[in-house]
């Protein structure tokens, strides 16, 4: 097959020359498709050996692939599908290590997302959960860890602080990532989202709320960055 | 004169027997007023021999009041404006400390609001501005000092997390004041406001964007309730 | 255990020392957690013989916690959990009265939670419950009761004018407690929480929509303030 | 001149026909006119010997139009522009009387507005200011008087409750007519007037913010079906 | 029973004075109350053989109210509960006609429940639905009935136009009664609400979105305030 | 049958004299009607032997529906309903094609709703899906299919960039269609929604979130001008 | 000079070339950008003897320009700069006439901007304007000059129902042009681009809030496609 | 002086252990200051030897602060205003260099704001202006150059697309930085940052409207991970 854009049942051009381009793999948002155009496209990164990963997979949506397709692995806290074949072209490993924070126990599933897409890519991952800024000595308790990662991810819904925090006290690059936990004025992370916009820390940069995925692939943009381009 | 409601000029009913209802004698809110209704505001005050405060009053309309009631104090940072005359009554000292907290510099004009207002209702006041969290040991710094007050007032722009993180570390009422400094998504203090709403520090409440006047009259009732009433 | 923050299965931090720092124990927040990580939780405190409460628990929730642990306590209406085990400390009796006041009935289970949360750190509670300004009587037949109170948590929906009113009638601290309650142009509490914060009655303070145990840790840290700290 | 709708420069069409359609003769929205536009209208009011009425006036518009037209009056409070002109008819006078309430000083100008429309189209009004919910008893003074209207216009700012304790006091028609007081989160009438759109009370209709000539018209609508028409 | 407030259970002060003071009886909100609540209230009013209206009653709720109480009786398009029983009084005839127009099919429920509650209080009901100004002659068809009326009610959803068409054609009192019916930009009646309270036609007042029961309510007092106060 | 607003069952005037007005015979909305009223209308439809063509339906509507009326014919991806009788009256071929295009796979139900529309009103459809800008070759690969068109319609969500890039690309008009898909801020098609609003590319037109039905009509409006009306 | 975009004093990239791919010419924006950056583009315009417009330019920029450059001509009431210069090629007449309508005369500016800008590029125009929808019959008057346009702007603030009137009432593709005439709820122009986006009319699409210019564009567009291109 | 946080005549605790815990001096956010704040601040630096920089800075404000210190250098398209005195410690060169697009000419002083702050903070920085994506092949013309930087900062207003259609285009970090450019729906960058953060192109990661300076920062955060911290 010559053409990078093949067309799959009229509904999806896979990118597959994108990691030529941009150094990262086509991956696929699992919301709002149907299980079946799921599968199609699961069989052909199969097809071709490529590593596959989809984000926003409900169980019923992994089940539904899983029955066409065996050798898929499900992880549900994160809601992440991956392909669990042997692909044909070894992962390039990322040097380097992000850590991933949370504030609370409920910003799990998007940290956990995020975790796993930069462990997808290649790159180390340093867990640190339930450091939110209202127990501070939580925080502090592990900044060590966190100074000794390359890129950090800092997960938190309510009133998002986290990362205006931890960015005062690192120089690694902080990614901040707003999830839909809270309720009331500005639930769904409204108010983490405009907080972390608006972080009198400098140099925090924002993904959209619950987006897990694109705070992991932020950061492995930077960890790419990091050595000469071969 | 009998009712406690009189008329001015058909634009106001001063409630001069507020004070009997609720501790705090009636005070006037500058905005909004004429010049003219604001002088006669004050000289009202002053027949009667009562305390005068009047907020969000301009130079403008301070220098115009001032010409006509001539012992009339301006406070330009804090924009308030107060009687100057012998007060016929003393005014109840209340017992206890306010801590007044600035996140940044330009959140100084409001947390001065909240510091005057607190002073003019006779309770003493610590001010601890510049005290941000994105350096976060200069809250360290000063934490002392606020776990002395009995009451603290928070004032923060922009992502709003200094409350927050306050009120993880002492045990008073912490009175969260947002701030309309910011700018972009969130700006006018909506960042900050949400993000007060939505912290995760327990037991936290908020007055509205550059309401000074308003955290302090709650810091007052709450250093009222302290004692037996009479 | 030595550490004032032991790791639970790696989703949880407990804040064992909190109640040294802020006089407050460390509260469970339901939402978002799953059974096992709530039942994991309550295990914790009761090992350690703490008293436990967890708000926003689900009817699902608490059935769940309670197959596992069999001396909680769920009440549904304010959908709270609590740990019916024996603490090893006594709880400290605050002194003073909180008055909780609702709007209307679909209130209640807002002004529960906030009632609930402040019997359970040991403070009385006055219910004065379907007060609200449509009918202003039923308001002014219990306001000596209200004035009674030390502090006034005061919950509504809709148009949240019930706390701006009880302001102008009480001197006491008023927390405004807004509700879910309402429809249409500012449904969900908005209205409700946009007129509390731009309430013209004076030193009213805000909680966020349907934060019921935020109102009465508020409350509670005010009653706090009443006496000589140990 | 036979039609009803004359073209005037080519950017306006007057309704000279619109009291017979509707009941209400024409009236000019001043706000983004320019000052020869306003003259030019006037001038063909006066041409029909009209009574002619304009809102949203400013000082400057005014003087502009008082230079090309001599008989005209203005209002500065209500920034209203009147044709000082004999008019050909009489204004028929509509039977009933109005009572315009006002929350605070600072609503005076949007009450005025409401209260010179409904004098220009001939009903009665009676003013009540600055009787505003923080001082309950101001309100209850004049219940009476608001009693004895037969429809009611309620101007407020800030939280905007108001019209929603008076609609539950009184059983004539109340219109809530939100303004601009206020500041912060819900300011510019945001609060207000979604608070009075989520009344709690029954029956309260809403006008646009600061809209005191809509709510005059309507006010006048409902006089003038009080009577058998003719 | 003395007092007119009297306690139901704890959760409700039923306010059985309210016609006394604003001539229209209790009614009750549905939403948000338990069928058990709903079933004590509707016995009280029995008890007292007064009317009974209940609003936004689910047929869930409906039905297990019908269960405790045989005598109610349910409109599910209106989403209405009455209580079927002989009341004490003879219910006021309100005199005149209130004509409740709908711009679509799906405003019906809206319509209905203002229909029935225009009906409940006694007024006549002249039923114009699907009317709406994309084809502008359906309303053209039938403007001679509505102007025959002494009350508009204009519900309508999406764009929200047919109020301001009508009220510049017709010289009663128009009440805009906003939809929830919509989506996109605009979803849930705030597109129409803003428009209707933008409405360049004069004297168009608004109620909540989807407030049949108010606009009704609105309607009814306009209609009682047609004929000399007794 | 005379009027060409004829009722059915009192809750709609269809109306069949609108082909003779706009060009464009009457359609059906499906949404919030209930399936009996969908039927009968689909009844009057074929009794008039019609085109019939309702959106925005259910399966359970459509199956609902074909219980009662055999030949009409869904189409789930696009959710709409169509007459499957032979029509007294030929549609009259739109000369000219519509290309619609889709930025990604979870936008195909809306551009289905256009597409389908399209051929409803007699136009050609060019379908080219999953074009979105994120992989600009796959646009830059179909662009002279775009190009070829007489009219393009545009689907995107998330940051809804696609006709932006389009229209700077291709000289005919192009009609923004923006997707609910995305989430977080601007979820729902808001980002989309504004961004297409906001385009800095000349001469974009934008339809609701998700109105395909609206985008098409308007592509067929376009279409149906280009020749002499006869 | 070969490249068709050639580098201006390092600011802007101006689009020679955009005509040959999208049929109009390069246009500037005005808003944002000094007098020094406009006289260098229109000095670059003047050089390559191409037609020239600029939108949004205030009257100050306007004569900082003709300061410059002598053959520009300005329109203040649309804001408009155009060069006044023989251009090396004829404009390229467009066939058709577009029909501009105003709903008041407070939308004059943005109404005239597209009118202009329709002119620009070679239509004919219609102005029909102050024919807003609370006077029907003014609309209705000139209906038949709407009918025998080939295109229709509608251009509205406050509730915005023009341009659904009148889609109801021509077959000719209508371009909703909202205006930021209004204030309070909506104010701005979002009710009635809110308005326009709902509008329960077919076919209808919306051009940003006072976008005149892009009205224009898209009608231009429209009438390109009617026939074979040249 | 030994404290890293020294009182500036009560207003500011300037950090001048910054660099040492975020790798980044101190900077100052001018916005809100007075000129004496701003001068005594840069007094404080110049006392210390240190780099400054002020961002957000008025012509005023920089003329008053030269007033009172000689050797600052302001530049007006940024805003940016910088202390012009020799430093005591060499500023450390940070590997890499930064391409600053921006979409249109309106956008440049946010993207000045960037580039002044990259280059003072030591990297180099290649300027890309007016690439926006209605003209697309003024992007793609340069295209490699952006390939060549090792961060890119992409500033658009409007529709905000532009860094979406780069991050598809290139591996290297890509920030996205909304300007306050546009008007009408989604003014103010609302609608850039909104799309910003919809992106569908993978790892964008986004500041707040007009943040030049927080871009830089983020930018030159991810430079220094690049390599060995020295």
């Amino acid at each position: 097959m010559r053409s990078p854009t093949p067309d799959i049942s009229a509904f999806a051009r896979l990118d597959f020359g994108r990691e030529r381009r941009t150094g990262f793999g086509e991956t696929v948002y699992g919301a709002g498709k149907t299980p079946e155009q799921l599968a199609k496209i699961f069989a052909a990164f199969r097809a071709k050996r490529l590593p596959a990963l989809a984000t926003r997979v409900s169980a019923e949506q992994a089940a539904a692939v899983a029955e066409r397709i065996s050798d898929v692995s499900y992880d549900a806290p994160s809601r992440t599908l991956v392909g669990a074949w042997r692909t044909r072209r070894k992962a390039p490993r990322l040097d380097g290590t992000v850590a991933v924070l949370a504030a609370g126990t409920a910003d799990l599933p998007v940290a956990e997302e995020a975790a796993k897409t930069v462990e997808f890519f290649g790159a180390g991952v340093r867990r640190l959960y339930d450091v939110g800024i209202a127990g501070l000595h939580r925080l502090l308790d592990v900044i060590g860890d966190v100074r000794r990662a390359d890129v950090v991810i800092a997960a938190a819904g309510m009133e998002g602080a986290l990362p205006s925090v931890v960015a005062g006290l690192v120089s690694a690059p902080v990614i901040a990532l707003p999830t839909s936990v809270g309720y009331g004025c500005g639930a769904g992370g409204v108010a983490a989202a405009l907080a972390m916009l608006s972080s009198c820390a400098e140099g925090v940069t924002v993904v959209n709320i619950d987006n897990g995925f694109g705070a992991a692939v932020a950061a492995c943009r930077i960890l790419r960055t990091r050595k000469p381009r071969r």
